[in-house]
């Protein structure tokens, strides 16, 4: 099972982080972080890096292939290295997936169109302008695409996956390795949950929290 | 508000990854990733590297320290350099905190003796041997020792301690930022909901997951 990771400039940490931790433990799992140039990618916060470990050219092929969201995401739009490269991977996948805004890129890179998808709540609607059609769902699949909701939710999705893959005890297995009971000390995770007016504090600064 | 996060040759990369991404979105925070020797930190799974920014010895205080588990953390149980170092940032902070097995390391720097603490299900009665007190929750919080089960658990122990420093509604825009409204597709995240023997297998085989 080969995995590729996208890494680009203010990725979120956790879209690709999460999901590795549940994909990376199914047996036989190999998995490469890739990047249009090797070496540390900063995440969207500044105070991290993750090493992408080859260049985009030097995959050409993966059974799964991971697209992380982020901020950065909005630079990559119009960018042929990288959707082109998205292109070319998914051609040859099993199973072309993303996290939180990455389903923009699958969007922009001509993937998604007719098909059900969602993304993070603030840009789910973007998903309109390629042709998608949004769901807001913590996970979609439709054939071999599937997309995670914002951030955490591509957990949820990896874990789905790994069952789908591999069978539900593998997924088990990896659910208990993560020790994976999530018990949120609060309940504001969706749109749907959180008090009212915090999604429109946020969408007011562009996501970034700020004290009262 | 000055946020160390320890790095080691195989630490597990959610354990750092989860709090990350939640502690480093309060107002003011300011995350360093530090290791014994900077530049990129390979995870226990080898196919991802973070980079740590800095060496230990230029981190001489912090306001919350975070060390995450890993199978890496047996090899530093008796390694002075980075016992020592937490024992020193443990002295500046308001908070001193673990994910999984990091707990192990907090108890061999001598700290947690007579506290209550949790770790990973795997190792959790091991605390025992550093004069603590295993408490087999997902989050236990004793005086400013703050300790999370495994993997995944550190998110849910970062939400939490974004609500004691910055107040529930920073707290709640972090959770809606970054989706948190988990809905596992399986009910085998911890030892109480896992199916029969899931654990056993797990044990039998070091934690790495296996096909049938």
């Amino acid at each position: 099972m080969n995995i590729a990771i996208l890494l680009y400039d203010r990725f979120t940490a956790l879209d690709a982080v999460g999901p590795y931790e549940m994909l990376g433990r199914l047996p036989g799992a190999e998995v490469v972080f890739a990047a249009t140039r090797p070496g540390p990618v900063r995440t969207d916060l500044g105070s991290l890096a993750l090493t992408a470990d080859v260049p985009l050219d030097e995959v050409t092929a993966a059974d799964l292939l991971l697209v992380p969201g982020g901020p950065g995401t909005a630079g990559l739009l119009a960018d042929e290295e990288v959707l082109g490269w998205i292109r070319r991977i998914d051609a040859t996948t099993a199973w072309t997936t993303s996290v939180c805004s990455g389903s923009l890129l699958l969007g922009a890179a001509g993937l998604l169109k007719g098909r059900r998808a969602t993304s993070h709540w603030i840009c789910l609607d973007q998903l309109r302008l390629f042709g998608a059609v949004p769901v807001p769902e913590r996970a979609v699949f439709d054939g071999k695409y599937a997309t995670a909701a914002g951030v955490s939710a591509g957990i949820d999705l990896a874990l789905d996956l790994a069952g789908r893959i591999a069978g539900e005890t593998v997924a088990q297995q990896i659910q208990l390795v993560n020790e994976y009971d999530p018990r949120p000390p609060y309940t504001a995770g969706s749109l749907s949950t959180a008090p009212a007016g915090l999604a429109d504090t946020l969408r007011a600064n562009d996501l970034v929290v700020t004290a009262d």
